[in-house]
């Protein structure tokens, strides 16, 4: 069995992780910290998993975590750089869920999060988990830093078109659309439900933290820099992602469909739809899936690719687990969710 | 493995079988019927189910059937008892998540369905289907009517106080408040989601069909026939179901939290919630299991019960499968979904 | 022209006030006061009140509401009972929309608000603002306190039965259900859309303030004292209040919707639904309507009244301002929201 | 008083109509038509407007017709163009909700709407109702077609940028997004609240009925003709539109917020907000305004519009009755919401 603890239990991806990691079959969970909720059992600030956390939240401490094999990172930005080193240093894997170890010219995240990067050698170290992009080195690794659920959505909606250059990279357009839970736990006037209800708006159009990310990654796919707009807007629904991803195709002879196919059709958690269908966010709510479609609009040549992952899951927890599962040698779909919950 | 089949696939009872049966670690789906989508790939009408079904739905003829060790009827009432005999003279089980079986006198069931029963006979045998308080006759039965998802909310919330003469039988209150799934997946005015998001209303007040059911369950508990108000209402979310029940205490010296903790101590898929809780239907949504809460306002002699469930799971498939389980001499929470997807 | 000020700009009933009063053909906006925004421009917090309002929010100041006609306050609890008096003063009305003149009897008040009222001697010159319950005092009164969401709900649903003595006063039970306006705008986690989207619960079953407003208002209604038990949910929507009113008639011979129709026929704000029909709360969206139905679920003796309001309108801002155009002598409907937003 | 009638009121866009019309103080109503619910009292179907329409719904005959001033068609594509002129002859005015007069080419229209034009010689006579665009041959106007929801968001936010010839006209992309309402008042499975509630998708990716109404207006303003992509989504909320437009700037050197300022500066339903802000679709929920932000992401040379309506207001029936208002010479703004409902 796998020990595997959480710091930052109280947050979403964290109650996500619990839900998923309460249920694989070869792993046991060590140690759940919350600065906030120390000492209250789980399952009374989290019902949903009533049945199996009657143990409480321990304060995060090193030596409440010593004994684990592998840390997840549930916390805000800035919180991992702070700890990772030590539990490295102790044999003790490290997975971020949040951005800590991302980007990998500290400079550019110092500018993007407002501080200077506490631990910028390991950032050459950390291995981005998105396995579908980088599975070899995701195997074995000792750190790794968990995707944005953005970039997770546009980086596999742009692949295969990116990696054949396809596509002309200067003008990459990324509409891209997140339900509320994306925000976080924490009490904002802006993710109120009489705020955020019924209403659908854009949000940090100028520019938003996801944009270094993405165009990072891009970059290592594509044979010149792109050139990227990505507008984030936020929709009176819980879960999901959407991006709307357009770009300009550089021939017309091009089968989109079966180049989508192709590339997908080993991967466990991808799905590319059939020619014609639109995927909803519902189909994978609460599943480790992407579901991918790619149109051709009266047949011109902008090429509109639409991508959906619950945000929280392949965005966030699941896809921490895909990778714990690969950091350990284990089989990469093993205590995933893979079916979504419609309706 | 248990080969189960589907009648009426293309409900929402029948995806959440669907999806529910797709994991279950000694269940082999056989055939999955549709009327209307004959033919058509089952991924195509759920993307939901997308790694699992790309066979298609096949016409609801017997032939089709036959193989089966258990079918599943996830049908419009009145369908099957058109059909269930036929089935079980082959010994092939059956389970029923509609109306056909849960009323034992044909006459009261033609009363409130509009139609003579077609298999009278068979409602003696037929078991109802609700584990907490029908467990033994439900081991090892051939034809189980699995409880409407109001009912079974209503039954497990009163089952401890009927069960010990606490109440007055003959006033009991009980508003309750479904999700729009309830309705099901019928293209109809009122459930549009223009139509029923953002509001809030009662319908059915002058009677519901769920009366004569809970009734029926509830006569058989208590020592005196009881005496029922049961108001349904709309609420607009998609998944999920409150009760709130109102009763007279005969007596105030009771420690109720105490009688309820008690009465479910050992149930793998109720929860009473701590005191002072209130369950929130979030907390199982996707989940089998029930969350219960009792209150005294004001320490007053009326009970107030809080009782929650996810309609589609634990008020249709989920507690359908448990049924299947105890039917099948499985381990009773095998394959079932035990965690809320929350948030 | 009635120069109005709002104390308390900026929570939901504030912007509520706004939106009507600056319709309203004899009412100027006079000072609208903000303790955090005063300074920036109300459009800019509300948008929706784009060509209104470009003058900025002001400190809450005694200073700023002289030269007021009447003055609103839309604060929390405990606020307008530091200020009633010094503006009553000096000739100005004053309309409060929160609690601290509701109850008449000041150690009442202070236990269940939590500390001592501040004008106790006030309490009797207040006029609880329910027009059609209390229209005579409301005329030409100078201080009004407006009734509560839930108790304007309630008492306009069962009114009709308690006049005339036609219920079993002792055994009422009230099963109200709010949208999350009714929560206020207040950045506390319970209100996130996350948390209560697409979930429904109870809350404050215990004990809620609003049970000993009720129960003054029925008690004077009523021959007899009245039992009450009130039992408050919070619905996944944002504006609309629905109850549900169970009661025990005294007598089968009566017809209840007459009665209703009779009661209500002069009423301009009150709707008596037709025989048999329910009320949805999207029916009063944005408008100062109740719209109410009665029913005897199968013919028994218990009846069943099911009220909607919008929490905002008729159970705040809009009845603030039906209140103050009674006291200033205006047609009583005169600049008020009367047809509902649908869909 | 203008005698205006409403054929096909029991649409959404009908009893949008009914709500303005009702309280526009210079309307008198005359006929409304509804083949389906004919005879039934309007507030029976309606109950958001229970205290104006008593009277029932009439049929759609040319009979009941006679004696109006003005006819609005609120109905499907298909059915004004077999009515307009008999009414026209008669010298009543008709104003079109649908799209049978949006299009100048009767080819054009009859590729995208699958029938003959019925009467295509009116379609030179028609005038596309959008004011801000075209307010001069509105005034006096016999025939109007008001446009479609999407073009009037769209169209709104370009118009600025493609009249002074600063961006590519040839590189233009529309994500724009639409609460369900927009599809209307029918019983169609993917409009159930259990398909579209908690999800997002985009739909008819590869043609859509909106992109020649679109194509054929921006290329009346543009000096050249335009590259449109456009690319339609669903929310889950029930009213709003939101469009998030995508163009390339010709020069870097303009001052976009002073140019849409200026430019709407005379219009009183058009808001630019201020530098930096976005606009939520709640903020002009039930009213005629459209709020529109220009943004510049990291300074680049890609201009994002954002652009939002309510598309049963401004997208539909308040500017059928801005229409009205300029065809008879009446102020513009008379009897036409101009406040959101927030929250």
């Amino acid at each position: 069995m796998i020990r595997a603890s959480i710091v930052g239990g109280t947050g979403y991806t964290g109650v996500e992780l619990l839900r998923i990691l309460a249920l694989h079959p070869t792993v046991e969970i060590f140690a759940v910290t919350s600065r906030v909720d120390a000492g209250r059992p789980i399952s009374d600030v989290y019902p949903n998993l009533w049945p199996y956390f009657d143990k409480p939240f321990v304060e995060p401490t090193l030596d409440r975590l010593l004994g684990s094999d592998v840390v997840f990172f549930a916390t805000p930005n800035g919180t991992a750089m702070r700890s990772a080193r030590e539990l490295l240093d102790r044999g003790i894997k490290v997975i971020d869920l949040a951005a800590d170890f991302r980007l990998k010219d500290s400079d550019v995240w110092a500018k993007w999060y407002g501080e200077p990067h506490q631990c910028p050698d390991l950032l050459s170290q950390a291995v981005y988990g998105l396995p579908e992009l980088n599975r070899e080195k995701i195997i074995g690794a000792s750190l790794v830093a968990c995707p944005g659920c953005y970039p997770t959505s546009v980086q596999l909606g742009l692949a295969p078109l990116l990696e054949k250059g396809l596509i002309n990279p200067k003008k990459i357009i990324t509409d891209v659309k997140s339900g509320v839970s994306g925000a976080g736990r924490k009490a904002e006037l802006p993710v109120l439900m009489a705020e955020t209800g019924e209403s659908f708006k854009a949000y940090s159009v100028d520019s938003h933290r996801h944009w270094p990310e993405i165009k990072q990654a891009l970059d290592q796919i594509s044979a010149d820099p792109v050139g990227l707009t990505f507008v984030p807007h936020l929709v009176p629904m819980i879960r999901g992602i959407h991006s709307t991803i357009y770009a300009e195709l550089n021939t017309g002879e091009v089968d989109l469909q079966a180049i989508y196919e192709s590339r997908y059709r080993a991967e466990p958690f991808i799905d590319v739809l059939s020619a014609g269908m639109h995927p909803d966010t519902r189909n994978v709510k609460g599943s480790n899936r992407c579901q991918i479609a790619v149109h051709r609009p009266m047949g011109g040549n902008v090429v509109v690719i639409l991508s959906v992952i619950d945000n929280l899951v392949k965005g966030a927890a699941g896809q921490a687990v895909q990778n714990m599962n690969l950091m350990f040698g284990l089989s990469e779909e093993i205590g995933i969710p893979s079916l979504g919950l419609y309706p």
